[in-house]
């Protein structure tokens, strides 16, 4: 039973990234999944929308671990955010362009036409500059400076994907991180 | 005739903009734009796909015009691209912050599902940074890093859009401004 409830996640977190809310149907989840509709109204009654929310926050957990481990084993935090942006654009490789930030598509989607799940993807995006922020501060940065570098930083990354997508080269993601890295740098000396 | 059709894609640009491709259907467009379905198929035979190609690439040339006046009319390029950051920041309020970025919804939602408009929003972000680059370049700046710096701060700009409209703030927008606007001013210094 986990498993299935987990299968029907994974899948519809996969779908949701790559094709947005509007453009993924419940029939495809079901396909793709091998779940039955049923199984999927008995595990998520809400439908599309529960299904959806609960994929937002499943990856917003998975990518919070994911931020706090590459930057944790880094020599430093400067090094640490370096090795996200490689990682970041060596797995937008990997994937053939498909696979970026799991949360961003749906974000701008639903930011005008879905409140519940505009605000699921901004308590991720908070996850995520939170963790970002204290590993700053605790580099040195004052906590002001380090919110900031941190929703500069996440920025800089999710747009740096945006026009990776787009072009299928990761020569903005390697701007993005070579700059994001001078502004820590200089923050920190 | 040509009335309806500017309305008939002034209309498409604001709904894809907002809801996304798949999000926005024909029916709505005829009914926002107060046009007849067959009229709408006159004047975009290819349907709604031609339609979203000729929106992306119309408020492509539209946001060109914008980046250049914003950027021209500035004491300097640095203070140019300050100013843009603080009119996007301005016009996400004014708009109850629905209006971004005209194509980075598509963009991301058909990054991995459609490619001929996966190719419309490559085509319009390089004539961004493009524009921004011969700026920068103008300022002084070397090609390589007036090109990187452009791509960055696009990537910036677009990623705090993600972020300020998931949480109805502008303080990642601020955030980007403030760093992008220090890297370009120590590469020109």
């Amino acid at each position: 039973m986990v498993a299935t409830k987990e299968r029907i996640l994974h899948t519809s977190t996969e779908l949701f990234g790559r094709q947005g809310f509007a453009g993924t149907g419940m029939n495809q989840i079901v396909a793709e999944a091998q779940a039955a509709l049923g199984s999927i109204y008995h595990f998520f009654p809400g439908g599309k929308e529960q299904l959806c929310e609960e994929a937002i926050r499943t990856s917003g957990q998975i990518y919070l671990h994911l931020i706090e481990a590459v930057i944790d084993t880094a020599p430093d935090v400067t090094e640490g955010v370096r090795d996200f942006f490689t990682g970041a654009g060596a797995h937008l490789v990997a994937t053939d362009y498909a696979d970026a930030c799991p949360i961003a598509t749906i974000a701008l989607e639903v930011a005008s036409t879905n409140d519940e799940l505009r605000r699921a993807t901004a308590d991720v995006f908070e996850l995520w500059v939170a963790a970002a922020s204290d590993r700053l501060e605790t580099a040195g940065i004052p906590p002001h400076t380090a919110r900031e570098l941190s929703l500069f930083a996440l920025a800089a990354l999710e747009g740096a994907f945006v026009l990776s997508q787009a072009s299928r080269s990761i020569e903005a993601i390697e701007a993005a991180g070579t700059n994001v890295v001078a502004c820590i740098r200089a923050a920190l000396s």
